[in-house]
């Protein structure tokens, strides 16, 4: 009865506030320059950009200027109802919108249906995903960011109200051609299940400046050590210390590539769940194996996930800070509580970081449902089950990255869940899933979020997919075979070992442009891997085709837009055009503007439609006009700190050009305090009209990595 | 200010509702026998039996009596926390359930994880389903149902708690071969997200008693007019009144059966959105129209969705009454409010029902989410646009199950979405998927949860695939092909015309039997289609297999379930096993006890797996030892009221048996006021050892529509 009388009071509570929350209009603040937040009703308190500690890069954000609110304020709708809070952001007529995290097999959301929801990837993109990033990005130039560790529902332009000022005609399906299975819809809607949130938008005027300015404002993109971007080896679950030196001297002997061996769960005295502890058979004495490894240039990342075995050493100590359920056996750390973060992370220091452990692969943080917690689990913090499952991946990159932070020392690892403000982590997401098609697309909309990609390279059924597996893989943040389960070795297709060197090869050639491009990605904000929709000048020329006019099998008569999702920018000169297995030709959509084949400097196109058949042994790859690629020697291991090497420029085309090169130390975080340097590469033509380069000095003082400077004028010389 | 100050009690509130809720412990009362309803919290007043407007069959419950409640009541838990019902059922080691709505591809339910949420199906048996009627039975003989409006989260034995008696040991991934993805877990865990809400327990002793329970309580599964199981042709969509009575000319020529002709979309002057008035030009006299066809023995049903029209002669009325959102340009009524409801049901009844429509084929009040309001959409009720979605289909079923039962008319129709609660409404669910094998795991997952599907045939790309389907149909709730889209005809293929027409007159032939099993689905609860599980003697045998060894296909090395779910009771004496397209043989795993090949009364196994190979002109159909199957004349048309048959009773296998053969008017609800009959079949061997049966007379001013009984022996005569 008492409980009664206090529910028919909350009612009225309940209802005082949902008449009091029922404004529509949504106050914007400019908190840094060309950033607008508000709030609407009460937001939770665990947010994702609280989660991830963002220090939003006020300089580099005022270094792009401000600019005027980009959307018409009065089409912004906010408003608590019945305990959900519901948001409305205008679309105008043709505008297409990217982002929603990391979707697999479309680029274009509009139209889409989605349930943010942190979740290994099931072949469908419905929303649940590794990265569910609640920021989108609109080719009308603005971001817009919700700033909520729920599951969100989103119409990305398919609900329409009837009170729109551009409502859809009614048509008449019996009679009407025109009759579309889709009205038109004006806006992006989006359903919080709380009773507040924050929501950001950042401004343009292009959609490259507002996911620029995104990850500015998450702290700046991540740049790895510059070992990370080597190549990597990730062996089988069981090898042992004695198999693993082994490994590293055949990767030698054989004069592949290898900067950093991946050790899967077997380095582990027990996994699934973890003990976090070395298996003192395989591993008698990691100390030494480790500093072996390093002798030969070689650093090693292992595999964890959350899951704690009763045997762990931690175990006695976080099991207060564990959720109500198991996973595997293991207890599950709250980890929204610092003290479990400690214990952890107190384990993996005194254990291994502080043996020169370089990082981690954080395996099952995001779901398939059934390898998580359910959402019915309740954890000490207080925390829901579904806020914890959203902010996890974000958890765990934040804990491990700080403690590599103390310590000065840049990590780079792997991650299966990510989320909002999250740019920072130098954690690259993988997963279970393996088309290759949509590996690529995956890369495409990690630009569009935040996070970093990789299409590893597991096992294949036959050398060409291999070799064309092996080429995109060389084009991405992580070049990694992971060969955990099968031991496949990167000659394992002896027909076509010599091209799959080249490209491992080619590889560490582009480190000097890769680490330049995430050094924008830092400092700039500028993602180095994304699709063509941020490249000025590409026309995707997309619009829905009825391609399949059989009722029967497409009973709603549904159009398709026919996406371009198979090619990429690398940085801001390379354009990436994978093939697939099966396929000997392709076409390539360039942007306006003069194209240049990578490999040899040929003219390729301009602002269209081209057809490429390169044969098995190539991935196209194209420079636009006055590209600038500075590379360096076919080394097997990224140049440690101060050590020195050669530069080979390589110029395409004929447009005057200049190109910023980043050094630092690639392995510590002093860049923080300015230890680095910018220097300027620049072609332009002589009196004679022939291409010039020239690179200016480090500034004094500063890194400068560079033995010799060579030129080559890849076009018409 | 004054809002944070109301939050802040509001917080308190909350926060002491949270306290007082927490009791993990449930009471339950007994509401009917066998039926134990519990409440937790407070329940929303928006729930599915309220909805469906149940009216429990209280006198069938009680004549199967009581019994003790079926679960270890400590083991139940149930609380409220954060606003959400977390809600708690044991399970013990080895047991098998079934149900949580019309799933495709599963019949065993153990170890999935779902979100119940009535949606299209879309491949995936994730939930997402035309009717997610949240019930579940398990084969230690008892039942459970959630009485929620809301989308609901389902652990069904996957969540390990910390605190389980039974929680399983860990174990080493990296060196135990017993370690499995799947560790053991002792519960099905709901959560519900709303502060409170009423569960259901039904009491056993069997599975299917536990189904019968849920289905008397909900009212009585449907029992459809005669005709209703005739054959019925669905035209396309712009035919024209003339075309239809040409149509149905055409059957009767050809001497194919046909009871009733649905009309698509274009009887209406628009359609997508609707207006729910008749076109003119293609039907200038409806009345004149309906009476042709009726005197041709063929009655007519008409396609509608629930979205308005402008241009409709209800849309000003109904306007006030509608959600914010549209579908197709079209209003969507909150048919919560009772007035909404008034103004449809005047509109259909005035227009159609009044002139002898039949019924109606209610299609997109399920989902695919884009042809739906959103769950942004607010309505008139107040009541959220996820309650509505739950509970649409259970509306328009009711409204217009309630339409004819005050003319006391019969009516059989077609619906894409339904819910708990709707076992007594005369729909039959369909849907736009086709895969034929999913189709038949659908019919049987049907039988667990009151709710029937008709594996309707459409287009196919071969005789082959449309034999096979025929076959499957014609032993279905609805025996129907759907040309709406291409036309097709039952003799469209002429090299198997023959045999489609033995089936669909097959189907003729059964409507005694199959009317008899549908009034025992009525009376006494019992499922007409039903899968093995609820078959006494059926042993699955089924258990985890490790199929796929390969860990980079299959990183958790999960076994899967090897299920039966292809094959499926039709009645108490019917197993009916398809082939599909491409296959010439299959496997038909028989319950204990000797079954007889249904066409020659063969003998045909006991309890065995048995390969048959039944040629393309065949679908296997078995009958129990005892069997005894009464049949009709193969009539181009069910029997109208009143109209006298021949009676064929078939015998199968030398048990002594008896079987209850209903009848009554065939077309109204007389049956409500006792004006019906049971008769007896009885057969038994004579002295002399040879089979003798006999059959009850009707009583004394009681429904007798038989004219002639004659007998057919199968087995061994």
């Amino acid at each position: 009865m008492k409980l009664r009388v206090v529910l028919f009071y909350l009612g009225i509570v309940l209802y005082a506030c949902s008449q009091n929350m029922n404004a529509q209009n949504v106050i914007w603040t400019e908190i840094a320059p060309g950033v607008w937040k508000s709030v609407v009703g009460i937001p939770d308190k665990l947010d994702l950009f609280k989660t991830a500690g963002i220090k939003p890069a006020i300089q580099a954000l005022s270094d792009m200027g401000s600019g005027k609110f980009p959307l018409p304020e009065s089409d912004i709708a906010g408003e608590v109802y019945q305990g959900k809070t519901f948001l409305r952001f205008p679309l105008v007529k043709d505008e297409q919108i990217f982002g929603f995290g990391l979707n697999f097999k479309t680029v274009h959301q509009r139209g889409k249906i989605l349930l943010l929801h942190v979740d290994h990837y099931g072949g469908t993109d419905n929303g649940r995903t590794h990265a569910p990033v609640p920021f989108y990005v609109s080719d009308r130039g603005y971001g817009v960011f919700i700033n909520s560790s729920r599951y969100l529902t989103v119409y990305a332009g398919t609900a329409v109200r009837k009170e729109s000022r551009e409502a859809p005609e009614p048509l008449d399906r019996n009679t009407d051609k025109n009759w579309s299975a889709q009205p038109y819809s004006d806006a992006v809607e989006i359903m919080v299940p709380a009773s507040g949130v924050e929501i950001y938008i950042f401004a343009g005027p292009t959609a490259l400046d507002a996911v620029r300015r995104y990850n500015l404002y998450s702290g700046g993109g991540c740049l790895p050590p510059r070992w990370g971007l080597g190549f990597t080896q990730r062996v089988p679950t069981l090898f042992t210390s004695e198999q693993v030196e082994q490994e590293a001297k055949i990767f030698a002997e054989k004069g592949f590539p290898l900067d950093f061996i991946g050790l899967e769960p077997g380095w582990q005295s027990k996994s699934y769940p973890c003990t976090y502890e070395w298996d003192k058979t395989r591993f008698p004495d990691p100390g030494s194996f480790i500093k072996t490894m390093k002798s030969m240039g070689v650093r090693l990342n292992l595999w964890i996930n959350p899951y704690i075995s009763p045997v762990s050493p931690v175990y006695k100590n976080i099991l207060p800070f564990t959720g109500s359920h198991t996973v595997w056996g293991g207890v599950v750390p709250d980890l929204t509580i610092p003290e479990a973060q400690g214990i952890i992370l107190r384990q993996l220091d005194n254990d291994q970081v502080n043996f020169g452990i370089s990082g981690y692969k954080i395996d099952e943080c995001d779901g398939f449902d059934r390898w998580l917690w359910p959402d019915v689990a309740k954890f000490p913090s207080g925390n829901s089950a579904e806020q914890i499952r959203q902010t996890y991946g974000l958890l765990l990159q934040k804990m491990t990255t700080e403690l590599y932070h103390q310590k000065n020392l840049r990590t780079y690892g792997l991650v299966r869940a990510s989320n909002g403000g999250g740019s920072s982590f130098p954690y690259v997401i993988y997963n279970d899933y393996y088309s290759h098609e949509d590996f690529i697309t995956a890369l495409i909309n990690s630009g569009f979020c935040g996070v970093l990609w990789t299409p590893e390279l597991r096992g294949s059924k036959t050398s060409e997919e291999w070799l064309r597996r092996m080429q995109t893989v060389i084009f991405s943040p992580m070049a990694m075979i992971n060969a955990w389960s099968d031991g496949t070795k990167p000659w394992s297709f002896p027909d076509v070992e010599k091209e799959v060197k080249k490209y491992a090869l080619l590889r560490m050639q582009l480190i000097p442009y890769l680490y330049s491009e995430f050094a924008k990605y830092h400092f700039e904000g500028t993602p180095p891997f994304r699709g063509m929709n941020l490249e000025e000048g590409f026309n995707s020329g997309i619009k829905p085709e009825l391609i399949n006019t059989n009722l029967n099998e497409n009973p709603y008569a549904e159009a398709v837009l026919k996406e371009i999702k198979d090619q990429y920018m690398t940085g801001e000169n390379l354009l990436v055009a994978p093939l697939f297995t099966g396929q000997t030709s392709r076409i390539v959509v360039l942007p306006r503007g003069k194209w240049y084949d990578f490999y040899t400097g040929r003219y390729a196109g301009d602002g269209e439609v081209i057809t490429v058949t390169p044969g098995l042994a190539e991935i196209p790859v194209f420079v636009k006009d006055g590209g600038i690629i500075p590379m360096m020697p076919p080394l097997l291991h990224s140049p440690a700190a101060g050590e020195k090497f050669d530069l080979e420029i390589r110029y395409y085309g004929s447009k005057p050009a200049t190109y910023r090169l980043y050094d630092d130390d690639g392995e510590t975080f002093d860049y923080e305090k300015g230890i680095y340097s910018w220097r300027e590469i620049k072609v332009a033509p002589d009196k004679m009209g022939k291409p010039k380069g020239t690179i200016s000095k480090a500034e004094k003082g500063k890194p400068d990595n560079i033995r010799t400077v060579s030129w080559k004028f890849m076009t018409g010389v």
